[in-house]
């Protein structure tokens, strides 16, 4: 994702970006070199190191709320927020991992394994096993608390705080909820494609495009005209991305989306791709997917077997032309929102790096 | 702890905890009745009953801070942020509990017991307690969420937001540091008393003794000699308290303390107990312990077999001589601490509830 992030001039996206490393790498270092509290310098080193792969489209997207809505004289309190939601999505994406149960995140041990790993114990593997299940809930909860350090320290002023406050709240709860919904649904599998996409806009869509778009457009005075032109944008591009991500699940390369295209399927997660296969399976297909999907042993001859009827069903097309309705309908948000040429053009690029990609 | 509350007099300790009570049960009230959003009310309806069963010791401790340094003019603030205590207390046990795989809390099933007993699922056991291993993980987290709204909406003076910030942040990051030692010493038994004592100062003595005290002294604007005395006073209460729930943990009733006095010893928990143990046990009883601590299927017959060692090498009398060691220790604290009569005599009465008591 870093090529086309370069080409949004209208946002100095790389100066963005470089601004929220340093910004998490500087909170980091003051944590890491607290050696009186014992631990502190490998957890910190932990969460440094998760944090080294991550796309950072929530910072863009606060970065490009901030300068729609004209901010801009001291981008540093907006900084700190773009900071402080990437800190809490490496929370949400270390709980999520133990959740889900999954190896690899980002190409590397998810944080559990890697915990469990470096367990030194005479116990045996189950206990480094749950070990790192139990540090790595821990350390995302330290995760979560980091991220409500940089809010508190990024300077803003009382009428930023209390613009800002409710939307985060509103993010968070969303966000578990989001997962709980997702939880909740896995392993009964579902033919019903609006039950999946409801679930996709508090998971995905409001938390990942509409929130930190409005969080950064409040900081810099956004008033309720901005915010539902970029709800009307963020909706159908969030759903969009979330659709993009439940392809690269199944049919992306490991190598490139840093993460195991075999955990959704092993987890028997509902997908947008699993609802509309089964709306158009035959009865032995049906029945095949209800054997395959959620079954925890599952190899890649089975997993070419699901991706074969997806493909006959032709539920992969289907999910591609979900994007693509959805893709139109956020640029059609755009033509009607109250924004400057140079906003629209970034929301445009975004767009396409958020539903043209293969990580 | 309902009786010896009701003498605190100089607190007006029944307002105190009826207020906080009522702040939470609106709080809750509010997600409860958010029925647009699936799932809240049952969540929120979960974390009610989980609060219901709660000591308050914090929310005491945080109310008897400000009100020794004079605050008084207008509660709720405080009340709100005393309630914010407690909502991340709930927090840290739902996560607790599942770190620790325990089966009952004040009384009741841990949280992801009962979330894993309302799965209804063709997928079996297995599946239902790793559903309720996860959501509990997203339940804490929402509350742990929840606690930070609780802090944004209790109306604070800038001044005071920036005295209490801090204070939060340190608090929950030595309960982490505290319970990721506390972890990482599990299944390592130790005869080394000072390092449990290390662990207990950060999980329980800062945490449950000294940051509530400081917090609420530190919204009615208390300097650094306050600080310090609270301090002073709360680190050996803390020990004390951590100690005599040690001893609750092994010896104490379930009915009464509402946990299983099994679990501490099945995880192979390092306490002081342990630890005195180990430094004074012979080659035989040192053989024995380390053969039944931490066996995830000890019996009643095992644990009884633990309980004499604990006695035959005085480990549970050198307990007791610890806490009233740390007991004198808090007093003489209180000699020298530039508080009231009144102030002196909460804290006296504090002491008391913290030390004796049997749940």
């Amino acid at each position: 994702m870093t090529a086309p992030i370069s080409t949004l001039d209208a946002l100095d996206s790389e100066i963005v970006l470089k601004s929220v490393d340093d910004a998490l790498a500087d909170f980091l270092a003051v944590k890491n070199s607290a050696t009186a509290q014992p631990h502190l310098p490998y957890l910190s080193g932990l969460v440094r190191d998760f944090l080294s792969g991550g796309k950072r489209i929530r910072p863009l997207l606060c970065a490009t709320g901030w300068r729609a809505m004209g901010g801009g004289d001291d981008d540093e309190p907006m900084i700190q927020i773009a900071a402080c939601l990437e800190m809490f999505h490496a929370f949400a994406l270390i709980h999520d991992d133990v959740m889900d149960n999954s190896d690899t995140r980002r190409g590397r041990s998810t944080i559990h394994r890697t915990m469990a790993a470096h367990r030194a114990t005479s116990r045996g593997a189950e206990e480094a096993d749950w070990f790192g299940v139990s540090a790595a809930v821990l350390l995302g909860d330290l995760t979560l608390t980091w991220s409500d350090e940089l809010l508190h320290q990024a300077g803003l002023t009382p009428g930023q705080l209390a613009a800002v406050l409710p939307l985060l709240a509103e993010m968070r709860t969303e966000l578990m909820l989001g997962q709980y919904l997702d939880l909740h649904a896995t392993g009964e599998l579902t033919a019903d494609v609006d039950a999946t996409l409801n679930v996709y806009r508090y998971k995905t869509a409001k938390y990942t495009i509409e929130r930190p778009l409005h969080i950064g457009a409040a900081m810099a005075g956004a008033g309720p005209e901005a915010m539902a032109a970029f709800t009307a944008y963020a909706l159908p591009l969030g759903e969009a991305f979330q659709l993009r991500d439940d392809l690269l699940g199944v049919y992306g390369d490991p190598l490139i989306t840093g993460k195991s295209r075999m955990d959704d399927l092993r987890a028997g997660k509902n997908t947008a791709l699993t609802a509309l296969a089964l709306s158009a399976a035959d009865g032995e297909q049906t029945a095949r997917l209800r054997r395959l999907l959620g079954d925890p042993l599952l190899d890649e001859e089975g997993a070419e077997t699901v991706r074969g009827i997806f493909e006959a069903t032709r539920a992969r097309d289907g999910v591609e032309r979900m994007i693509d309705d959805r893709r139109r309908e956020a640029l059609r948000a755009l033509d009607r929102a109250p924004f400057t040429a140079d906003t629209v053009n970034t929301l445009e690029q975004i767009t396409r790096m958020a539903i043209v990609r293969d990580s």
